[in-house]
């Protein structure tokens, strides 16, 4: 079955499953029935059923889904073992955060650099890794080859880099910032854009009663 | 038009236009073609024709958007100026970012309060806020009322609060803990799941050719 098949929303819900599924598995848990599974993740079984089978199918009839081997073929199928190389741009606050509270391994990236443009952050360590100038970012990416940048910084400094990196053969963008990539482009690109979800949070107060809270 | 009929992939576009429309205002432009703002945003016109419609339509034949009015109808649309009263859980480096990155009043939200359970960190300050102690949460609650909270801590610690801070009148969470709500909490929920964005990323990467390169 070819993967490219897979449609976006299922993808973006892989990541939980393979959380929902470590859960599991720390607990001791060893099977599991659609039923259960969808019990715990608020989703209906016959979606879980779906989702699973774009990749292929998993669990047997009466049996349920083996924990393990489903957590072991989801995290191939998202290469959470692949160890991207992966730069993160932006030693502020916001980089910060995003060093120090993410396991990079265990989501399947290996941070080789940090780079920042303000002098007093140079040389510095963040998670024990040495914040470059950012000048030296492409000599960087020539000799080291990253594939995934993290753009913890303002719009118009991403605007600035994001061709370079292009350039310089980085295909995946974690991105902070509110920089938009285009269409042709050609990278992949996950943005996280903390203010916009705020303003969206604030839309759901605004428009808030009992009957109508939004369902999570 | 009954607000509540909005979808929430439109309402999700909502910041992104306001944001888009606070630059051109910044420009100095006075109005715009929706041909015009679709090409910078990388929508369709009639995307952006049909989204705008949900709030009955702005806009005249010929002419375009007024930039100002639009961005400041779309700006009492998304409450954006309600002040919504939130409280901020967990100082750690995740909620030092939060408190410093995010211009709360420009999203609709006004911090009134940090939480933690870490007698090193309840005391000090943040962003000019001084952390309290989280088991003065309630009592914090009853007498000033906060309408949000902001959770940056762990799932386990999520999972506590959660119900006694419905209980206390909270209708409204920025979610950046693994903890999932339930259908029945009736409340308005923003998830941001750094890892599992991150997880989806590794996907992409995973499945990237320079055909399929997922476009943004």
């Amino acid at each position: 079955m070819s993967k490219s098949l897979v449609s976006s929303p299922v993808i973006k819900r892989l990541p939980r499953y393979y959380r929902f599924l470590g859960d599991l598995e720390s607990q001791g848990i060893v099977r599991i029935s659609s039923r259960e599974l969808s019990q715990r993740m608020g989703l209906t079984a016959s979606q879980i059923r779906q989702d699973l089978n774009c990749f292929g199918g998993f669990g047997q009839q009466g049996y349920g889904y083996n924990v393990s081997e489903l957590r072991e073929a989801i995290r191939d199928i998202l290469g959470v073992n692949a160890g991207n190389k992966a730069i993160l741009i932006g030693a502020g606050n916001l980089g910060r955060a995003v060093t120090a509270h993410i396991d990079f391994p265990k989501r399947g990236f290996e941070l080789i650099g940090i780079f920042d443009s303000d002098p007093d952050k140079i040389g510095k360590t963040m998670s024990g890794i040495s914040i470059s100038n950012v000048n030296t970012l492409e000599e960087f990416c020539s000799k080291n080859e990253p594939v995934c940048a993290i753009f913890c910084i303002p719009k118009d400094a991403a605007a600035k880099l994001a061709p370079k990196l292009i350039a310089s053969g980085v295909k995946g963008f974690w991105n902070f910032s509110h920089y938009d990539f285009k269409p042709d482009d050609d990278v992949v690109v996950e943005n996280v854009h903390l203010a916009d979800s705020l303003m969206t949070l604030a839309y759901g107060l605004n428009n808030y009663s009992e009957d109508s809270a939004e369902k999570k």
